[in-house]
This record gives C-alpha cells, structure tokens and sequence, in this order.
C-alpha cells in the first residue's frame, strides 16, 4: 500500500478542555459550581473546582514544539497549539498529520474522571459529568462528525448512575467509555467484586467499549522518589499488563462474556510473551488456585475480550497473528510527547513495510478495527477517498506543522523530579 | 542437537535450608542467637531468629507433587522432597531432571537476605550472614563441586561490609551475590544514590554477579486485595522490567561499565519490546530530560550489562539476536511450582526444534553463559562427556521423580488468598 492511500484513525488522542466547556451546559441550579478556568498571577491558567485547582492544564500538551521544550510544560493555554483545545484547529493539524478520525480522552477531569470522585455533592458531580458529555459528543465530536470517535466518562461513585449515563449517550450514538485500569487503587470495589455488575451490564447491552488508558487510576510505575523521568516514561505501556491480568483472570469476563476492554496507550509488544504467560501459569496452577475457563485457554479469553494499540511497535507488528489481529489498533497520542504526529503515517508505513504487514492487516490496524469496535462510520458523511493520508494533507497544504510560537511564552522552571511528573500525570 | 547430550546449568534454583545450617559455624559469643528451626504445636517447622518466626520454610517448595497438591504449602520438612534441603538427594534430583548444575537461591533469610536488615546488633548480623554464606559456599556447593554454583547473600544494612563479603566469597571462588531487585523498596537509598558504589566496586573488582531475584524487594505485584492469585503468578516475571528500566537509566551502568547485573526468574520474552521502548524513550525524550550514554542507545546499554534467564519462553527463543544470545540462560526454578522438573531438557528441547535454535546457540543458553558468567567449570571436575542430559539421567536410573509420599503429611488449611499469597512469598 501507498502511504497517501492509508486511512488513519487514532483510538487514543487527548483534548485539553476549552475554558468555555460548561457554559450554557448546566443546570441552572448549579450554573455557579461548574468547573472554571481562572489565570493565577504567575500566568498558569488551572481548573478550579469544588475548591481543588488542578494544575498542568496541558498535561504533557507539547504537540509542535521542538524535543527539547517538552515537558509537563505547559501550564497556559498561550503556550499550546491551538490544536490542543480549538476543533477547528484540531481538524487541521490532524489533516496535516494524515489523520481521518480520532478519539480523545480527557485531561483535566484525569483519564477517568476520578476528579470528580471526591465531590460531597453527588447531583452536582453528576451534572458536571453530563455536561462535560454533552460537550463532548456534541461540541468536539459533533462539530466534525467523521472526525472524532465520542467517548463519555463516568460517574465513578455509583455504577447505576454510570449505566444510565453509558445508555444515554448510546441513544445519542457514543459507544466508548474511558474507565480507569484499577478501581482498587481509587479506593473502589476491585474489577472482582460484583459491585460493577449494573456498569457492565450496559455496556454489553449498547455495544460500548470500556476503555482503560495507562494511567487512569493514578498509580503510575515510580521505582523510587530518585528516579530519573526516563524510568516511568519507559515502563508506562508495560504497567498495562496488570490491569490485563487482573481482567483476564476476574470474573468480569466470565460472567459477560461480550465485553470489550480497550487497554488505551497499553503498546501491543508484550502481549505475545503475556499470552504464553497465561497460558502457562492456568496449565502449571489451575489445578490448585481452581480457575475455570470452560475449557478455554486465558490467552483465548485475553483476545475475546481485550483490544489492544499502539503508536510505534515493531515486535508487535512481528507478532500479530498471536494478539490476534482483529484486536490491534493504532494510536496518535496528539498533542503528548510520545506522539509522532505530524509524521506518525510515514512511520506505520515503514514499519509494515519492513516486516511485511498486509495491506489487508494494515487497513485492519489502521481504522477498519476501530470503525468496528467503536460503532463509528466516517465513510457514511465523507466520501472513503478523501479520507486517506494523501487526500487530506492536500487539503491543509500550507498549514504550519512545526509552529510553535506558542510555546514562546514558556517560562524558565526548576529540574522536575519524577514525583513531580507522577503527580502531574496523575493529577 | 539431541535431547541427551543438551548439558544443562540452571541460574535460578532454591535451596531449603536445612536445620543444622548454622551449627559450628558461628563465633562462640552469638552461638545461642544463630538462627534455629523449631516445631510449632500445630506441627509446622519454623525458623526463628531475633525473636521473629519466618514461618512457609519451603517457600513453595512442592517438586514431586501432584499439581492439585500444589500451593504456599509445605510448612514442615516432612511434607517436602529431601531433596529440597539435602544436598545428596538434591543431587540425585538434579541427574533425574537431566541438570549438571544449579545456582541456589537462599529461601528463609529472604532472596536477598533482607531478614537480617532489621537486627539492632549488627556485629551480630554480620556474623549470621558469614556463617550462611560459609555453609553455602563450603556445604551445599562444596559438597559436590562441580553441582552447584556458589551465591552469597549481602549485608544489606552496609555497602562497605557487603563489599568485604563478596571480596571474602571471591578468594573462595564464588562470583555471585544475591541482591535485592529495588532497594529503595526496602527503604534503603535507591540505584540512583552513590550510596552503594563501595558494593558496585568489589563486584566489578572480583567479576562478580549481582543476582536480582523478582520479588527480592518484598514487592509482589498486587492488584486488588480481592483479586485471584493467579493474576500474582502471571505478572511475576514482567515485573522484574521495573528492575531493568531502574537500572538502565541510572548512574550504575554509567559508572561501572564493567558491571553485570542478572533478572533472575525474567523470563525474556517481554524484552525485545522492552529494548523498543527504551530507545523510543531516549529518541523521544532525551533531549529534554538530559540522559546521555555517549553516544550509545539505551538497548545497547542493557545488553551490555545485564544477563536474562527464563524457565520456558517460546517468544524469547524467537528474538535471541535482539535480546543478546550470549546475555541468555536457562533456568529450572527447583523445587517451586512454575518448574518444568524432571522434564525440564524435555521441554527446552521441544522449544528449540520448534523455533530453530542452533547448537550453538543452544549449547550458550544451557551451559556455556552460565560458565562464563560466574567463573564455573564444572568440565574441570567432572568430564564434559558424563555432565550430558543423557548422562546425568542413567547414573540414577531408577531414581523415583514421582514420589511424593512426603506430601502425605500435609494438612487440611483453608482457602489462601492473594495477600497471604504475597506476604509468604515475600516473608
């Protein structure tokens, strides 16, 4: 396959919230509560709410810049590209990136929207989280309809409340869930305990994919407070394998056996050697810890149930009759900095070029299996050859790619520790 | 290759400690405060020292068992093979398994000996872990010379007393030393402190290895309280990566470029994706967090500093060349529960004619590593053509591999959760 003919789409991309997000969104009632975006004196702008201020508006936001101002920079929203926060501008860089389709996860209510898991006030959070998903499905995505792959979060204190919220955006044609990859570490039931039960029931019932993104329950991989950054950075994807064990081995799958899991910026690598690990420790200890697939192998009940992507991969490109490749997608991560945008397409290309990828595997990575998986039909609003990398970079033709006068205003700061980043990343 | 003349060296086995261990063997002054093993009225065997009890003495220790008999059990001597603490049935264990040699790590001081790290008298101490390590490295290696490979255990609490130990143990000639995966996991200063390089000195100054056990820092992984213990048995080896991204971006490497560090029980499946990432990690990222290898890349780095193993690993035979065949070994994990024992070379053998592994590279991973790695020649003792698979098994035709009347003694106990699971693991 040509480069210009791919047709990308990216399970895993981040929207830095506009400071506009709730107005006209609330209850009247509530109309003062809604979280809001204030300036400090030192020129950070934050979220503020329910008297927490939640820094690192970018988390990470550094799409355009050059590697050496990457950072947890920056912390206002004149040192981002527009792209971050605008559609408008989303919708170019992504055509200048050669992206048809994205779906983007949160940032300042987290990944899971834990933020709003503390609230006393639970008709309140229940609002904002209604509200940021009616912004969501209707302003992000709907200004742009082929463009973006809606995905709500949830009401993490009350999976009834969560279930009814996953149905209603299934009436309005959302079927993703970002969810976090370890209730435990919230402090919630485990993904053992029944208590996800009436959650779980919706999902399989709207066709909805729970999407867990590394990350999600705040617990990143910190070896020790001296670390240096490169050491989480590193194992980040690695860590998903835990929450893929803890799913593959819990009674989630088996008591709804059509649930799909998305392992969200999980790298796809490690998976073969994951599945021999399975497979191993069921034939080694079934017989004492008494776990029961009904026959199945756990490496089976992993690709039944677990979706799987990745930005750049080139064992699991190796590997991906074993993972099961009806389970592989790729990913963008726009505007972080493990993002190749805006040349991710000549990467992929190269890669599965260089170890053989099918075009047919490749249209399957690259959006066939996310347009399943997600419900998400872009060809059905935009004719399929203008969806490929070639026609729509020829569209922007001319749009700045390495602008980053944004990051111009970027301040002078101290040596960041590991812990500060954790922190930040986890916020 | 034939299956009877692969010759076998295993780098990660376990020895039970047999109660005499310690007798003769200390100054007269602390003769009475050794460490010594007890029967609890509920018919358990314990070992006791410094007024705390280390109960599960077999660590696991379930060779010979059916694998519904599998489990934390036994606690008594008497529901164990003899071969698990004596030295000469261990022996004939290892000829019917079709193993030449082994490396032996310590079961009740901890696998890195951290048991003794919270003694007050640390004269005291001190002379607890010579007498261990004399009795290791004279008896349990000694015995049969050209069995065992010699492994002391450190003085954790001091760098500089440790560094007199492995200088000790090298004019014996033993080149290996067991060590804790993370030590700031133990509450000590972290890979990332200057505080350990006395110890790093006397390990580059004798060739040395330093042997990082999974779960030698007391952390297993644990997801949720609730969750099954599978999900523990399956993350074991991959979370050893932690280890391998601590240290290869740390000042270790950098410092002592002559330094070998070995992830014992690994695995090395997950590595070539892992060697992925590190470089990613560095292309992406260096130039704002400020690593610098002189010019190497991260994968190059691991390579040249640390060695792998794996029990049984069909993906990790598939990327010998990324991993590094010549940083490669075998292991056979006697006498605990993800053994392959006695049908180990069984196994392997399969392994290698399925994925086309060369004699020469077989013969690396099964022996000639391992020889290299820790100074051990057993070919001078004991001549190449009798240490065969082959050999081995038919000086001990009629050996019972299957017996297990020693599990006969074993108790009724109740259901063993995760956290019981993780705490006996890591007592």
């Amino acid at each position: 396959m040509n480069l210009d003919d791919m047709i990308m789409i990216s399970v895993d991309d981040h929207v830095v919230e506009p400071p506009h997000l709730f107005d006209g969104r609330m209850p009247a009632k509530f109309a003062d509560q809604a979280p809001k975006v204030i300036t400090t004196p030192q020129g950070d702008d934050v979220w503020t709410y329910n008297g927490a201020v939640i820094p690192n508006i970018g988390l990470n936001a550094v799409a355009g810049r050059p590697r050496e101002e990457y950072g947890i920079e920056p912390t206002a929203f004149t040192e981002m590209r527009r792209g971050c926060y605008d559609i408008h501008e989303r919708v170019k860089d992504m055509s200048a990136g050669g992206v048809l389709a994205a779906m983007c996860f949160p940032s300042f209510p987290s990944f899971s929207g834990r933020l709003f898991l503390a609230d006393d006030d639970r008709e309140l959070s229940a609002a904002v989280v209604r509200a940021y998903n009616d912004w969501h499905i209707d302003e992000w995505c709907g200004t742009y309809p082929e463009r973006h792959i809606p995905m709500i979060i949830p009401m993490l204190w009350d999976p009834v409340a969560s279930a009814a919220e996953v149905r209603r955006a299934a009436a309005k044609g959302c079927h993703s869930l970002t969810f976090t990859e370890n209730p435990a570490s919230l402090g919630l039931p485990s993904f053992h305990s029944a208590h996800w039960d009436p959650l779980w029931q919706a999902i399989v019932e709207t066709e909805t994919v729970l999407n867990i993104h590394l990350g999600s329950s705040g617990k990143l991989a910190v070896t020790a407070p001296d670390a240096p950054m490169d050491v989480m950075i590193t194992l980040q994807p690695m860590n998903i394998c835990m929450a893929a064990a803890d799913l593959v081995w819990s009674r989630v799958f088996k008591e709804f056996p059509t649930i799909k899991v998305a392992l969200s910026e999980g790298g796809t690598g490690w998976i073969p050697y994951f599945l021999d690990r399975l497979d191993r420790t069921y034939d080694m200890h079934h017989a004492w810890t008494g776990q029961n697939f009904d026959g199945r192998m756990p490496s089976e009940v992993f690709r039944d149930h677990i979706l799987t992507c990745f930005i750049s991969d080139p064992v699991g490109l190796q590997h991906l009759d074993e993972i099961g490749v009806d389970n592989v997608c790729w990913e963008q991560d726009y505007p972080h900095s493990d993002s190749s945008w805006p040349t991710a397409p000549e990467e992929l290309h190269g890669q599965a070029v260089e170890y053989g990828v099918s075009d047919a595997n490749l249209d399957k990575i690259t959006h066939e299996n996310a347009m399943r998986w997600y419900h998400f039909d872009p060809f059905a609003i935009r004719p399929k050859e203008q969806c490929t990398v070639g026609a729509l970079r020829a569209e922007v033709a001319g749009h700045d790619v390495a602008e980053h006068a944004y990051s111009t205003g970027r301040r002078e700061r101290s040596t960041i520790s590991l812990g500060d980043l954790a922190a930040s990343a986890t916020a």
